[in-house]
């Protein structure tokens, strides 16, 4: 057995069976991962026998689950070579933590005329929160192209970046293309001109290991629920400097120093920017995802993903009747369009077979028209994931051709 | 047996035993309420074999997972007395829909000069949010003072009505005092000069019958892990026509119609202001924590936990060496002081003692100033609490009292 196969632990996941209790071939794991047994254990806990609220209790408790959600904070700065825990914030997910972002730093720091630099293949939640902020303040945004096979073109960013340029924000690996940005790369050019960079992490995350130090950016958003960690968390990696002088998001409980009705002060980061009684349970289950995903291995999960879907790749373009999108290196992810057939009737004929994949605009409108097509089928791989899901996909496109044939 | 007695469920709430094994005295329900074991598991369901993300899956079980979704919308509407699932917007929780009201109907509805009237007794997370706001667009707070009792003044609310006015915003229950605000009385004043009423519904949401229509309010805030449910959700509710004309608070996936760089368009409510995925399982944890609630009736839970508090401020009165703050009929929750002992130090003996009581501010720091505390020592009683936590609470009183005697 090769060190790639080991990975795949599918006991562990009780989501990875239908109701009859048939394998359930889910290729979806870009939009969100199922999650181990050690997860749901411990969301369990937390709910149950552990549970208590943090912050000011005087009860033993208390002070225990605030102690269990410092050491979540603590575990995700770890995770990803953060300096220090005091550089991670708690968020209901990326799109938040990119919102956050938008709504404190850009609105103090981002003005009249400022541009932004996004590209062609981002994410809906990597677009939004800046096209509010520049109606907001008057600033521009600037789309970086692609190179033709799909990755963000960076010789093209190189020519765009100017003194105006305040912030440049891109995703680390694209959720349609799986494409892989030279992140530490666009660091630097960012800087080179005094921007800062944001880099939506969701799909990385789950995937590569994570360096803030070496990636040298300014921002790092990503998701609980893509890391094989429960919905409704997320985190915000921010330099120290920068959070620093950030004026709080939300007000409310927790993030305040002091609150009188002629002045109210702020706690520092991240306090400040965790108003109101937090996600406790679920930043317990994300630790508990960490370590699962920390003890197999990034670097194994990302060589396991990528080999998967460069056989999916192979193995598509045999039928002679498939257009793959992207990069043919891919982040475990695989965008593709079956000739004659609409992936939402892919997907449906799928279904029946037990093999769940997506189709649609995958929140990346800008891409689909960049693509010129209306949507794409994806399937996208997890650690779970193995050769079995691929033979399953292929019967059933096999199948789909003879009903569209 | 009474029929308040049976609603004492302490089996149904794993938590509510120690590690010991022992009767754990939980009297913090205020801050956070224990889950019954019906939550807890519709919460690993929904994480294990059930999980899938919502929205745009073209396979069963991601349909499955956003009518599941939707159901514990409509289940919160019908709670409510919404008349429509539409009004009902998942947020974090309260801090949050507080948050969202002030970024988005307050920044375009409120401007320089105009007047936001809160309450002495409000909790933070019902102050900074208004003094942010009120930062940024140059209106002012007015506070509304209490009676000697408690409770806010709706004589002098009337009196500080001007047409300058264009919110008010109040507790309806206070979470320090137990004090229940006439909140339809308050909706018709406020109206009477056009101003739109919030009310933090926290603490009565987990202990009262509640009817947006009955109450005439226009926004009604409250918190999922305070009425049972999950930590990390809660909800907005909000008339129709308000929620209508409210731009988005966050900007991502599932909150807009179209996304294009050169204009991006919204969807309707409430998906406007959900941005990215969503609480799902949080979502579905609520549902059974709303189930739980009413099948036990709100009525019902308010007649126990009010001759709970009675109860015990007859108790405590009896000691000769209690300062008892706030209004004889509370709902539920008792603030106290117990003569030479500072909160803190009652707290931490009540703990060994396997009694969980808060000490502090209670996030209503312009309260504990008025009252001439620098904080308070709070038993709050939920469903599960009976005579017995009561008894365990004075034991404990005693045992302080003759360590510091």
């Amino acid at each position: 057995m090769s060190e790639a196969a080991t990975l795949t632990r599918k006991a562990d996941f009780p989501g990875l069976v239908t109701p009859e209790g048939e394998v359930w071939h889910y290729l979806d794991t870009a939009a969100s991962a199922q999650k181990p047994q050690a997860v749901i254990d411990a969301m369990s806990r937390a709910l149950g026998k552990d549970y208590a609220t943090v912050h000011r209790g005087v009860y033993g408790r208390s002070a225990q689950m605030t102690l269990g959600y410092e050491a979540a904070r603590r575990r995700a700065a770890d995770f990803i070579g953060a300096k220090s825990e005091n550089e991670v914030v708690f968020v209901r997910g990326a799109t938040e933590a990119i919102n956050l972002v938008a709504a404190t730093w850009g609105m103090t720091r981002i003005g009249e005329g400022d541009r932004i630099i996004l590209s062609t293949l981002e994410h809906h939640s990597n677009i939004v929160p800046w096209q509010m902020l520049a109606e907001r303040t008057g600033a521009e945004i600037e789309v970086c192209p692609l190179t033709p096979d799909g990755q963000i073109d960076l010789g093209a960013l190189e020519a765009m970046l100017t003194p105006r340029t305040k912030l440049v924000s891109l995703a680390h690996v694209s959720n349609v293309l799986g494409s892989i940005l030279d992140a530490r790369k666009a660091a630097d050019l960012a800087h080179s001109v005094g921007a800062k960079i944001l880099l939506d992490g969701c799909q990385a995350a789950p995937r590569m290991t994570l360096d803030m130090e070496a990636l040298d950016c300014d921002f790092y958003a990503f998701s609980g629920h893509k890391l094989y960690g429960p919905t409704g968390i997320g985190v915000l990696w921010a330099r120290s400097e920068l959070l620093e002088h950030m004026p709080p998001y939300q007000g409310g409980g927790a993030m305040i120093d002091k609150v009188a009705f002629d002045g109210t002060t702020y706690a520092p980061p991240p306090q400040r920017f965790e108003a109101g009684t937090p996600m406790i349970t679920e930043a317990i289950a994300l630790h508990a995802a960490i370590d699962y995903v920390d003890a197999l291995g990034p670097d194994r999960l990302f060589e396991h993903e990528n080999r998967l879907a460069a056989t999916l790749r192979t193995e598509l373009r045999k039928l002679n009747a498939v257009t793959l999108f992207g990069p043919e290196e891919s982040a475990g992810i695989v965008s593709f369009a079956l000739e004659g057939v609409h992936p939402h009737d892919l997907g449906t004929i799928l279904d029946e077979e037990n093999v769940a994949i997506r189709a649609g605009h995958h929140c990346a409108q800008p891409l689909m028209e960049h693509l010129g097509v209306p949507a794409t089928a994806r399937a996208s791989f997890g650690l779970y994931s193995d050769e079995s899901d691929i033979d399953a996909l292929m019967r059933g496109i096999e199948r789909t051709r003879r009903i569209f044939g």
